[in-house]
């Protein structure tokens, strides 16, 4: 997809707009966030324009989180966490529209917690079923 | 790895302790969390037990989130959410030491956002530079 004029970045990933890399190869740039939730907080990001994670060819799904997964690495063994925090945002929350995958340093008792929104309960087992197979459909669907 | 006795997850795939299921093939398996942000909000996890994400094969990293990208897919066409949400806890806030993808499905004004926790700045670009250069080499160390 080529990329726009306007997104972020792509201008990161062209050098248009100056970022501190982490991380860089053919495929993929990553970059530290400038408003981190913890030093460290990084965003990495495929070079093609992509603006979802359902827009990412198949094949290009295993080199990306191969980086997140190294990136998850590097937080622990290069910084000292005590774990991490890997999370990407489709559409609703996203602030950028290229497809990003968060990778964050957390310690225990940094404050945060993984999911502190308010989780529900499904009103019934056949609740918890329909949705089931609606979502089982989708995916034969393809 | 051999699954330890008391692993939750371990239970779910083996099938002595019941859940909703979305997907399963011959590595993976996905099932509702009981306890949803959203009605829909899927686990997927590999069925070897593995704790956090570096401990998973780099060949097995490809199809686990290739699955998890169907699930994306599927919580828009199967339940007509306008995105998703992707995340995992590796370590900490993460409930259960088997490794496992939360697929949620966001709707434009669920109340949520992706990030609400207080973001910081960098001091300064040489305490982001010494941020990066640490991660950089974790990486290079490998």
């Amino acid at each position: 997809m080529t990329a726009p004029r306007s997104c972020t970045f792509c201008a990161i990933v062209a050098g248009e707009i100056p970022a501190t890399r982490v991380l860089e190869d053919d495929g993929y740039v990553a970059f530290l966030d400038v408003r981190p939730l913890f030093p460290g907080h990084t965003l990495l990001v495929p070079r093609n324009h992509v603006e979802v994670l359902t827009d990412l060819p198949a094949a290009d799904v295993g080199p990306l989180f191969e980086r997140a997964q190294a990136l998850a690495g590097a937080m622990e063994a290069g910084l000292g966490a005590r774990g991490s925090f890997v999370a990407l945002n489709n559409r609703v929350s996203q602030s950028v529209p290229h497809l990003h995958v968060h990778v964050v340093p957390r310690t225990k008792g940094d404050g945060l917690r993984g999911f502190f929104w308010p989780r529900q309960r499904y009103a019934s087992d056949d609740e918890a079923e329909d949705v089931a197979e609606r979502l089982r459909s989708a995916l034969a669907a393809g």
